[in-house]
């Protein structure tokens, strides 16, 4: 690991001004060099608590987590960032709380936020609603920090919507830059995100449109697959398009996973729902239509189960460039005779790419807090050089 | 916002001894001093942290929270409270410990407390249960403290009870006097505190009750207005009647609310259930009797919706004085046209008054860390000056 | 209370080197000498905070709880005991989390790992797989940490399991020594561990079996009593015999309650479920048979039903020491005519010894940090002199 003087120059060679104040939604709002700045400061985070040295910039003050889905690792890493900042987190329990049909997401929002530093959300289940429910959230809280209400505006950090997982998707493009020794070296290199067959049903389309949005940046060829109907946001794909084309990679979409995985460098086969099934879904349930959305749950099962051999087996993996592809995953993954009969990986492909895919996650904590510094901080430079200087010990001794 | 030394002037001119150790579970048992003084450490503490100034006086400890009912304002507002003075919140969830019929409240009261400094409870659904419980729970931890097993006794904070919701109305008063420009502004004003309709059923008195109870000691005139069968409990008028008597104001009760709104400064139009029927509730649930619970809660549905018409409507904000009367409401509201057809709020009265009423519930944070900083410090003027000149940075750079 | 030299010197001179970076399963793991390591640590952090004196000695870092059982004291005692190091509690609620059957422990326990101190587990419901979840879970964050994903490896701190309930046992002698006026004193006290009537069923054998487990190490006389079909497992009563015979005391079994407490010193009176219907429990479990857990627990009930006898009433306190023995309980205790009819203790024997018993309890969380301490600090004896040194106030003022 480099010394924090690394990280400082990278900072300094990099155009992040906008960060100050702002949140973090979606990778594609941001500037290559923004995105570059989180990853230097979360390295320059590591490298100080791995050091012993207390990143604590807070001494009070709280990170409001918004878990509108079942989370373990992203709950986990938005608690880490924050405690390594010195935030102390509050989760709103919905269901403990007074939210009902009455009150609005604006009077919540300011409610909640009157010594919040930052805002986590997770809202991933239904299209079109993720999203729209963050901004509405942050533009109360906007409004509220305006309107003098709120002392201080917390700052959002998306932690997944049905858009993009960004916190998810930095993570694993921090973890395959370490992995390939730099973002220069994933010039040319070969990713495919594909699908892959999961006993399960609806998992959100926010990793594959986010990894899309993101890995086509770096000059990557980026190929998409999935069978027929899975198809991701429009919106994404164009996105993808754009990416590629300003980075002088590519963006191609295939109808085999074979294809995809062709001479890959880089295989991220996951499971997810189609596009248009979730927006079905998202009317149903709008309409209050349970019956119609365990119809529709049924119908897709069935769906799924005609594409069982869109599954990371070991012959698939020959395939890959050398049949040596580096394996990612947002876990959990859907392991054949591990956590099903058949799945999205095979249990020995799964084993052999347990420790790359574990320190993939552990990337996690560090852009979120990083994400959160460079938020809160309009000179993170020399707030990371005091911190050094400072030298408070993480552990006492 | 006046400096540090305002407020210290403030506490030196007032008489609160017997705050330091003591709980806070109405604000009829404290002295006009002791208000006093909990708003001149909460304004304190507020100046200190727009000021970037650590409030931080606990280096560790725990807050106790018991929600026996949902809550979002006041379990945000303790758990700031509680982060901003440097104590850990831990929730006491009853669903997640062993308090069966078993466990007494004096056992449960002595295994949360070993390192707590504060323990804030919300137990309003029963009359004549909450303060009670209460109660019950901080004899059991003097006994404990005396007796050896704790090392420290926690304050209370009654973070709303069957009789009194004083963090609420605290705080309420604390927005008057900043809207007013001091408690000696508030001389001569009109209150109106009504009943309005709503949907639902069964709100706690507590807010109603606190409000009488609090506002007719500043020599307003306090009036209280409700349909018939409404009547919140009697000891609580009686409290307010001698308030008035003693504070210059006064105190009546009139039947209609457009008459209590006539040239009012300001009014608080809320749902509440009738006295009566809470206790007829308490004796159900008291015998296990659920059916006879449904049944009254039908009964008091029907007797609810033959008072629609009192709404805080635009019409109705016509008969205060220039029809410009500051509104309150402790939130939620139910608001007609929004989160229900007919409610206590027409939409464009709510809408006009929304950025004071979330500044209303600002204070709430501040009110309950200066409850906990007086019961927790003799000399308070003290402490805050050495914060001040301590002068760590509540966000570092 | 002595002061902080006493308890150096006592650490000085014994040998604990074993306990730094090690887990706390169970007591038998741990030589006297450990032991002795934990009670002089907790004692000097007691009395550290009790002269005001800050015990952070971590400046950010998690205390991860995992309770897959119900829990008031343990979780409050396991995060006042992180709290006073400087951890903060997050806890994994696996119903909000996304380990499924799919996700194995090897991968949560990475997961919620990455910036965790230490682990805290309570799994005690089924016989054979409370300490195996535990021991897989520490397998894995031990792998975790080598190949370089985990930057630290946190410790175990057993909550509770099948086999043994440590942080309670260690409590109770450290309670017992308190009471007694030193180790050395309980040579040739009689401790009677015994079988006691309750109306509920299947409560955990890991009390009784750390009870015999630990006491036996002291040179007392240990008899343990329980109605035929009540045992415990065999390997706990193997190690009961094994330390009484080493320790020049004694381990013996009689059939009845009278006889257990005929002049005991201590009595631990409490109830418990078979070991063998335990085991067919856990069977049942695994097979998915709910209809057959529900027969079992019929028929144990029933079985209970024939001891109500056994329960510590005024008249079975007689048979003891001058009638006045020490009575211990882990609590919440069923209490005949308080927390049920008939149940293990008489209303006016528990009354009589509430203090000493929430006492008891207290030892708890300084138990707890304790074994946080000694796995952490290979040198605690500089670290308690360094946090004594620096004398950071815990309450500010």
């Amino acid at each position: 690991m480099a010394n924090l003087q690394t990280y400082i120059d990278q900072l300094n060679s990099l155009d992040f001004k906008n960060m100050f104040g702002s949140d973090f939604y979606w990778t594609w709002d941001k500037t290559d060099d923004e995105l570059a700045a989180v990853f230097a400061v979360a390295d320059a985070l590591r490298s100080l608590r791995e050091r012993n040295i207390s990143t604590k910039v807070f001494d009070s003050g709280l990170g409001i987590s918004i878990f509108r889905d079942n989370s373990t690792r992203t709950r986990f890493s938005f608690a880490s960032a924050c405690n390594m900042l010195g935030l102390e987190v509050q989760d709103l329990d919905e269901k403990k709380s007074q939210i009902a049909h009455g009150e609005t997401v604006r009077e919540t929002a300011n409610m909640v936020s009157f010594m919040a530093d930052v805002i986590g959300i997770r809202d991933d289940m239904y299209i079109g609603k993720g999203h729209t429910y963050q901004k509405t959230f942050m533009d109360a809280v906007t409004e509220g920090n305006t309107d003098g209400i709120l002392e201080q505006r917390p700052c959002l950090v998306n932690l997944q919507c049905d858009v993009d997982h960004p916190t998810q998707c930095m993570a694993d493009l921090l973890h395959v830059i370490h992995e390939f020794g730099g973002p220069e070296k994933l010039k040319g290199k070969k990713l495919a995100m594909t699908w892959a067959y999961s006993p399960s049903y609806g998992k959100p389309l926010s990793v594959p449109q986010g990894v899309i949005g993101l890995m086509t940046r770096f000059g990557m060829d980026v190929v998409l697959a999935h069978p027929e109907g899975y198809d991701v946001m429009p919106e994404c794909e164009e996105i993808a398009r754009k990416n590629a084309a300003a980075s002088g990679g590519s963006f191609t979409k295939v109808s085999s996973m074979e294809e995809a995985f062709k001479d890959a460098d880089i295989v991220y086969p996951k499971s997810w729902a189609p596009f248009a099934a979730m927006e079905e879904r998202t009317v149903l349930y709008g309409n209050g239509d349970f019956d119609g959305i365990d119809k529709l749950e049924k119908k897709l099962l069935a769906q799924n189960a005609e594409h069982k051999s869109w599954t990371c087996s070991e012959d698939m993996m020959k395939h890959t460039r050398d049949g040596k592809a580096l394996y990612l995953h947002c876990l959990p993954a859907d392991i054949s005779g591990v956590s099903c009969e058949a799945g999205e990986v095979d249990g020995s492909v799964f084993d052999r790419y347990r420790v790359p895919l574990y320190k993939q996650a552990s990337f996690k904590p560090y852009v979120i807090a990083a994400m959160i510094f460079l938020s809160k901080f309009a000179d993170p430079q020399t707030v990371l050089k005091k911190l050094e200087e400072r030298g408070v010990p993480r552990i006492f001794g």
